[in-house]
């Protein structure tokens, strides 16, 4: 047995987001409501690592949690490639290009409440043709470089509060074999 | 600069979640709306490892994305204390119970979208009390055990795809001292 949508309808939208009433049935053959909260456009999380090997973080205040956050820059695709919308963020808010960008996982956020995919990204080749900071309607107040062992006493201590961005660093640590 | 609220109306709300939406001035002073989902209450991410040193997992049928997913058990703390909750929800998925449950860090999931704090939870001494697979009405369909080895290589080949799994296991691969 699994889901089945009996009827949906519109709530809300917004240019970012939509959020759907479903009528479903649940696995055990229950019926009930399921909010569904769909966002537009895939994201980009982009885990950007300077040749020196430091992680280059963005330092920005959050409006829906009301407090500042230090995370990997990140955005929504706007409809356009990936990669090209992984470049865009990553020299929007760091100042950085990046030589090479690889594909490292598609995720959902969320889950239990909405239809959020995004795609993790590696930055790597860094070069600096920016200076970065965002567009100026985002919040972002830092550009910060952290080594790794510094990331990771950071999440040990729990102030990296973000999710995507602890996401995002679980897969980059796999894939530079930071893992053991 | 930062966001500024000038008024906020209740557009959606189920049990769950509640959407609003609000008039904001942006950090760059332009005006705007922001449309935030709120989770009802923050949610728990239990990472639970065996004295084996396996981690369980539940795989499971995601409504809002169409898909199995293979995650950490997780919930709603429904109000109350947050080890409790994840005591309640790693009982109830995987039929463990844990003799230590350490808080490693808060998280916020979508937070471009939501405020939707949670708590990632490490549980350990784990003893079998149930037969897991959850209330019935979640789509459990089957409860793992993954050795880091076996998690580190499916996070590297992108079949884990819960955002939240794989933040919570950075939290966990750092506290078990599995990072370099």
């Amino acid at each position: 047995m699994t889901w089945e949508t009996l009827s949906s309808r519109r709530v809300y939208e917004n240019p970012w987001i939509t959020v759907r009433e479903d009528d479903v049935r649940r696995p055990d053959g229950t019926p009930g409501i399921y909010g569904v909260v769909e966002v537009r456009h895939p994201a980009v999380f982009v885990v950007p690592v300077t040749d020196a090997g430091e992680v280059v973080l963005v330092r920005q205040h959050r409006y829906t949690i009301g407090r500042e956050s230090l995370e990997i820059p990140a955005g929504g695709t706007d409809g356009e490639d990936v990669l090209a919308a992984a470049r865009r963020e990553l020299v929007e808010e760091t100042g950085y290009d990046a030589g090479d960008l690889r594909l490292l996982a598609e995720v959902y956020s969320l889950n239990g409440v909405s239809r959020a995919p995004g795609h993790v990204v590696l930055a790597t080749g860094l070069t600096r043709v920016g200076a970065g900071g965002g567009l100026g309607d985002e919040g972002i107040t830092a550009v910060e470089h952290l080594a790794w062992p510094t990331l990771f006493e950071l999440l040990g201590a729990g102030e990296i509060h973000d999710g995507e961005t602890a996401a995002a660093l679980m897969y980059a640590a796999v894939a530079l074999g930071r893992v053991r």
